[in-house]
Parts: C-alpha cells; sequence; structure tokens
C-alpha cells in the first residue's frame, strides 16, 4: 500500500520536527512493511513568501489536493507578521480542504510529568474537539475611521446550523468510541449571544439609565448550544454537560480526572487545547489532525507548537509533538498497526526518561529521534 | 468619613457571602473608627426576576449612581437562561456605569497551595487588567433562518480606538506603579484580525483553489495590537511584550514567575482571570473591581466566583473572594490603610490554614468570617 504524503515544513522548527518525522516514519514503514510512504516537500515558508512574494503558489492548493494526506510543520516568522503568515497557509489549507474538524488528544505520557502537583497518569486523559471551519476564525469584519481617534474596528464570528451540527457529530462519535462515553460541551452563551434576543428589549430607558424590558416566551439557546442539544437526543448512551470557558479553564486545572471528550468553538478550542498541553507537560509534545471527514479532501496533520523562532535551527526542539501527529496520520490512512507501533515507541521512549529540556531530559532533536527509530526496530 | 455603598447579593452562594462581607466591613470600620459605611440591599435576583418579570426597577441604574461603591455577590439561577439574568443585571451595570476596566488580581496568599506542583508563595503575582466595556462582549449580532437547517448567526466584536486606549492606559498606569513595571499584553491577531486587511487580498484563484495575492505597504497592526504599542510609547519606564492568549496559557501555567500585569480584552481576560484563580488555589479567592476610573459613576467590587446553585444556602463558600473583593473597595473609597488592615486579617487566617474545603481546610463561611473579624479587632 503506497500513502502520497504531501509535506510542509513551512517556519522555524517545523523544518527541524518534520525532517524527524520522515525519519521515523520511513523507518516505520521499511521495518513494519506492507506499505511505503511517498514524500513531497513544498517549500512554502516565510522565508521563501519574502523573496518571491508569496507562500503557496497558484494552484497550491490543487496541487495538495492530489496527496492521501498533508503533513505540516509549523508557519510564523518574526520577518512576517502573523496575520500575514497564517491567513496565507495555515488557514486556507484548513478552510478550502474543508478541514471542518481539529482533533487534539491530550494524555500524560509514560514518564511524562505534570506541572500540576497532584494528577496521576490516568488523570489526564481528554480529547478536545475543535470546530475548524467558522466562528471566531471567520474573518469577517473591518475597520472604519481607520487611523483616526475615532477608529472602529470589528470582528465577526459566524456560526452555522450546518457548520455546528457537523462538528456536533464527530464529537459525540467520538464521545461515543472512547470508554467513558463522556461529552462536555464548552460554550460563552452567557456574555456572547451570537444570535438574536427576542425576549431582551432594551427600552429608551435603559439607554437612559436602566430598564431592560424582558418579554416573555422565545427563550430559544444560542445556536451552539442549541444544536448542542439537538444532535445529542441521537445518542442516548453518551453523558453529556455543559461549561462556560471560563470556568472550564479552572475544570482542566483542578478536577482533569472529571473530564474526557471536549467540544468547543474554533477560538475557545484554541485556548483550551494549549492549555491542555502545558498541563499534560508540555506544548512540544501535542498533536493535531485537521480532519475532512468526508474524505473528499486530504487532511492534514501537523503538532499543536509553532514555528519558536528563539530554539529554530539548533536541533533541540522536542519532536515529541510531531511524532504524535504523524502516527495519527498513520492511523488516518488506514495503518492501524502502524500507528499503534509508533505510538509505543514513543512511549517506550519518553518512559526511558530520553526527553528534551522542555520535558525535564537533555536529550536533543536527533538524540529522541534516534530512540524512538531504534525501538521501531525493536518493535 | 461616610461610605455609601449599595449591596446587590444576586443569586446563589452571592448572599451567603454578601452577608459576611458586610460583617467584616462593618467590624473593620467600628475597629479602625474614623469612618463608616452605609449599606442599602438591593433584592435584584433571579428569583425575583421569576416573580416579578425584571431584575432591576426602571430606575435602578439611577439609584445606584447616588452611592459611592456597589457591593455585588453573583447572579445566575438554573431557573433562568444565563443571558437573561447577566444581560439583565451585572453587564448592564458594567456598561451604563462606564466601569471600563476590570482589575483581577491574583496571588498566592499566605498557607494557600497552588495546585502547580512547583509554585512557590512569590512566583505567582499577577494582576490582570480586563477590557471591561466592548470587544467580544459589544452584544451585536443576530440570527438568520432560524430554525431552519440553514440557520446563520452572527457575533459581532467591536473595538474601538477611544476604548483600547483608555484600556492600555490603565494597564500601563497599573504596571508603572508596581515593582517590576512588566505589561503583558494579550492577543490573538494572529487569527482574528478584526481590522481591514488591504495587503492581503483574495484573489477569484483564492476561491477556486489556492491563491492569496499579498499586496505591499498598509502593514497596519490591528487595532487592539497597534494602540498597545502607540500608548507604551509614553510609557517607556515599562518593560512590555506581546503574547498569543492560547500561548499565554502554556506561560500562565509553567512559567508563572515571568508575569506580572497583564491586559486582554474582554473575553480573553475573562478566561484567563479564572486560570489564574485555579492556578493560585480557588476561584473561592479571587476578587474583582470594576472600575470607572473618571469617578462620574459608582465603582463595583464582586468575587470572581459565580452564584454556585449547587452549594448555595449551606454556608459553605468561599468568603475569601468575598472579602478580597471588599478590601479593593475598601482601598477605592480612600480607606487605605483599612484597606491593608482587611487584607493582612485574611491572609493571617488562611496562613493559621482556617479555610473552607476548596482551599483543603474544614471550616464553613461562619467560621472563616468569625476568623477574619477575630483577626481585625486583633490588628
Ligand atoms: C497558527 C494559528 C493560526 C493556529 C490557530 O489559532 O488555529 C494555532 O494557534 C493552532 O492552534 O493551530
Ligand atoms: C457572569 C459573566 C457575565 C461574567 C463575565 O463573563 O464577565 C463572569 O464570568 C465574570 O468573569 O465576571
Amino acid at each position: 500500500r503506497l500513502h502520497r504524503i504531501a509535506c510542509i515544513p513551512g517556519d522555524g522548527i517545523g523544518v527541524d520536527i518534520t525532517d524527524a518525522a520522515i525519519r521515523v516514519l520511513t523507518t516505520l514503514s521499511s521495518t513494519l512493511g506492507g506499505f511505503e510512504f511517498d514524500f513531497t516537500t513544498f517549500d512554502w515558508s516565510s522565508d521563501n513568501y519574502l523573496s518571491r512574494g508569496y507562500y503557496m503558489p497558484s494552484d497550491g492548493l490543487s496541487q495538495l489536493r492530489a496527496f492521501d494526506a498533508i503533513y505540516f510543520g509549523a508557519v510564523g516568522s518574526p520577518a512576517v507578521p502573523d496575520h500575514i503568515s497564517l491567513w496565507s497557509l495555515i488557514l486556507p489549507i484548513r478552510k478550502a480542504l474543508n478541514q471542518y474538524v481539529n482533533v487534539r488528544p491530550t494524555r500524560m505520557l509514560q514518564g511524562v510529568k505534570s506541572p500540576l502537583g497532584e494528577c496521576a497518569t490516568e488523570d489526564l486523559d481528554w480529547v478536545i474537539v475543535r470546530e475548524n471551519s467558522e466562528g471566531e476564525y471567520s474573518g469577517q469584519g473591518g475597520v472604519s475611521h481607520e487611523d483616526t481617534a475615532h477608529a472602529v474596528a470589528t470582528e465577526v464570528s459566524v456560526f452555522t446550523q450546518v457548520g455546528i451540527e457537523r462538528i456536533m457529530r464527530f464529537a459525540f462519535e467520538t464521545a461515543k468510541g472512547r470508554p467513558r462515553k463522556k461529552l462536555t460541551m464548552v460554550t460563552k452563551s452567557n456574555a456572547q449571544r451570537h444570535g438574536k434576543f427576542p425576549h431582551l428589549i432594551p427600552t429608551e430607558e435603559s439607554v437612559l439609565g436602566g430598564f431592560f424590558l424582558v418579554a416573555h416566551g422565545g427563550l430559544g439557546m444560542v445556536l451552539w448550544d442549541k444544536v448542542f442539544y439537538e444532535v445529542a437526543k441521537d445518542y442516548p448512551d453518551v453523558e453529556i454537560d455543559k461549561m462556560l470557558v471560563d470556568a472550564m479553564t479552572v475544570r482542566m486545572v483542578l478536577h482533569p480526572k472529571t473530564l474526557d471528550t471536549i467540544v468547543a468553538t474554533n477560538l475557545h478550542a484554541d485556548i483550551l487545547s494549549d492549555l491542555a498541553a502545558a498541563l499534560s507537560g508540555s506544548i512540544g509534545i501535542a498533536p493535531s489532525s485537521n480532519l475532512d471527514p468526508t474524505r473528499a479532501n486530504p487532511s492534514m496533520f501537523e503538532p499543536i507548537h509553532g514555528s519558536a523562532p528563539d530554539i529554530a535551527g539548533k536541533g533541540i526542539a522536542n519532536p515529541v509533538g510531531a511524532f504524535w501527529s504523524a502516527a495519527e496520520m498513520v492511523r488516518w490512512v488506514g495503518e492501524e498497526k502502524a500507528a499503534d507501533g509508533l505510538m509505543k515507541a514513543i512511549e517506550n521512549v519518553t518512559a526511558r526518561g530520553v526527553k528534551t529540556k522542555d520535558l525535564g531530559g537533555s536529550e536533543d532533536t536527533k538524540g529522541v529521534t534516534d530512540a524512538v527509530c531504534q525501538e521501531i526496530e525493536d518493535l
């Protein structure tokens, strides 16, 4: 079985860890046999943007569509404003290739310690399902009166019934497939209402100083919450609850054991998944899968960490998040057994204490990569 | 000196902890002398909303304007949807009384343990300055095609030059007044651009599959970031840095010592201040001050925790956040020495291990309140 993989190392440590991931994947296929990877590398980076004027060529997305999966390193450079680099590369890929789900598992790897004083390995085992196509990342908005003292900027979050329903279904399926069958929905519907509000009508007096006339009836939940409860009806075996995003951070820190599968909007999940990675030891270990569950387009796999310009090219980046992301890719293209093997190899290595500095170890990228390749050969 | 205080206990444990705070404040003034509080209690609650149809009477905000300060317990009830209770009480007060700053200090109180395994008392000492009047809480937006399969909801964040500038100035002044003179600005300008984007023009091809034409020039930062750097010029003695909100959670967990004063938007700061409270031991200890720095309107002081319906009326709520909020109020109305005394009394009590269950102790609300009153008398 041949799997064609598009590799976009991108910027900074994205290059270091993509190299490492390709080595590990090659070792995996040659050791286990029965399948092969054909890697094609794309030099779409901030450096090349600065010399050429673009990240992707005009047929970039079409080129990607020809692959079975995309492996992404990182994007971001001190020389290019973030909102250019990101909106020119990672965000257009997610959107155009219909990768409307971003799956971000977090758990304590063997041999890795949580910064939480009292967190056992089995206490933290979550999957965050992130809406990846709309919400706060819709890119709508603008500035009026720019560069004046009365400038006004708006940013419009767009939520659709279709967009919410598909992410909720994916989240429920994920929860259903896990032993605890528990799904926590994250929202901020109390303050961000994104919905019409027929039952709360400010009167003239409210402007002058104080009265909100509350009309009864029509008390629908806001769209995100509402669709969650609608979809929940199809999953009576999944235990559900709802958390406000601010209170969710408290629960993650103080009661990690009570959480399992989590579904959240694009921005909320972005924040919570970084927090989750930190609580599991380091942002350097966490993987992410940008999925088009319809499989009409290739899905994209990337560690959740960024390009870390401060340590780029020094050979010291933690490659574990890259390897774990690679394992998720291997699973997505159908090589379940190889994915399990790779995860086992990674955990054998962390368990032995072969770790980079961010995890309290003293190895470099190559040291950890060598060790993982060795473990694969010993599987 | 007489200070007229409007008390709004609100819902759930808001009632328990407001009672406790009034007792402590009364003990404070009678023990120290030289000033007095005149408390007027308003029964604006979800229960009364259910029977009367409104939270505040039509002249509610005008009534509040007559006071020197407002003490707020909590609002939220299982019997009323959050977006009604909040938009009928706490949010209109913040907005109408021009309380555009929300100050949320976090530090390790004596005798309180952080859930972070390796966090010494001096490692965590932050002030989060929250924009409290606009941004994600602007309340604009609506639903089209409601209750159909193609429903679309929008939520509009509104940022203004005036709104950003005044919160940035307050944050810089706060940072300047603290020993380390360090201000970290939180943003997500890479993905949420809230601004026009003249330099990135999607061409027809971008829709068809892939190309973003990048025009050079006009690379202004988005408004929030831009105003931050403008205001920074007036504060050359304050050391600044910028963090993306997702990465900020990682830094708070893994490198708490590197942070001091923090400025963030309404939603970002809402999330980060809950996280901060959890990292400092419990959501039950954290205070907040909703300030109108112009002093044209009374400011409002409230613990950051909510109404906690599950433990309401049981007499077991942690009153420390309420006392700390009261101390901030005492300071705001000009009784510096009394404020210091109250903080000392609170910390003497936590240091002695007189704590509620959320902090690992075994006391109830009354026990902690008695102990704080005793400490005040012993000051
Ligand atoms: C790079 C950035 C656009 C991105 C995001 O916000 O989605 C990153 O933080 C992530 O979590 O994948
Ligand atoms: C009650 C709610 C509206 C509020 C907010 O989001 O501002 C609360 O979470 C807070 O932090 O004060």
